[in-house]
């Protein structure tokens, strides 16, 4: 059972500190440091994200694609997008995150590198 | 004392980052790594709340069902939910948190599986 | 030089997770551990500010009445709260706040409980 | 390629716990404390941007003038402001962010003052 949410979100996120620190400290992958989009499609149609990364020097990159079945939760680690490009570590950016269909995102670093690990976490931008 | 309240918040609330980390350091359960709503019902009568849960790759789970009584601050650790089930650790899911009347809802997490905890907190989305 | 900005913020805002932790590591008072609130009155007159405690299990605490001048911020230790009553550490809480002109709230909370110190921070929620 | 986004975001961005920790661990500049304000400018012309930093004690210092380009993000280290004068570190402070086109603010710190770092952020308030 679940509630009736089609609907609720945005169709358009910003989350203006991107960063992706260059080290870790701990096992990996649980421990590696990460930035992560957080997000929650609560319809029941399928979710197609569009997901723009805008840098300090140069044109936006993306966007990268990605598909949100209906009623799912679907956590990415900046990290692991390569197409179409790998994100860089220890780069300032900032992320514009479109759907077809509204969605909720979350943004969460979290930052091994030094010897425990550091969280930080907010709400993104809802448009 | 207290300020006439009634119908501040709203009855539908999202997390899009659940998670809790599987693993603790320091005493239990004050250093228990855990993911918390916390909650507070401002006005005068009590507050009916359903929490869904939303995963990666099955059906939503719930409605876990809590009583805020009016007036009264309310902070449940996601770990600590046992019924229809438990919440598995170590696995991404979102929450969506409904009530009949308006509440305010705040998401927690304490990370503590390095060696000092890590905490991080944001206002959940209000529909 | 300033820009002409009363009337920007909200008169009434909820914080959710209140939390006093009951140990600290480091020099005081900067590392001890604290739940804070912080403000900003931007206006031109000076800000009259009611803070109401709800807690778990009795009748809310308050109000604690604080005054921010014109054009100032004010960050104030949950901990230092003395009139009418202090706010036990180790006990959940909820913060309501409310000004006779608008205001801005953030909630802030250093816990140095274990060795090294966690932050957490979100803006409250504004009614 | 990147969406058509202008026009998102607010022109007057509200950071209410602005605080510089006066000590740090680790290699500089990466781990140095710091308190930042990361902005996305996602639209076709350039922000010019407007900081102005609010205290407990005096009138507030500014403004600081930021240029953003368009379609660019700006992560900028309060500690590394210089004209009209430099923000005193272990100092409560607030901000106002005005631009004269719509961007987006999220404010984030890095405390280094204990053995391991603390991160914590929020989306500013928008206005």
């Amino acid at each position: 059972m679940h509630p009736r949410l089609t609907g609720i979100g945005s169709t358009t996120w910003v989350v203006a500190d991107g960063y992706i620190p260059p080290r870790s400290s701990g096992p990996e992958p649980e421990m590696t440091s990460h930035d992560s989009i957080c997000m929650l499609n609560p319809g029941d149609s399928q979710a197609r994200v569009e997901v723009y990364v805008y840098f300090t020097d140069r044109e936006p990159a993306g966007p990268f694609l990605l598909a949100i079945a209906p009623r799912r939760a679907f956590h990415q680690r900046i990290n692991d997008l390569r197409h179409p490009e790998q994100i860089p570590v220890d780069t300032d950016y900032c992320l514009i995150v479109t759907s077809d269909v509204p969605i909720v995102v979350q943004h969460t670093r979290l930052d091994s590198r030094q010897e425990a690990n550091a969280l930080m976490s907010t709400i993104a931008f809802p448009v």
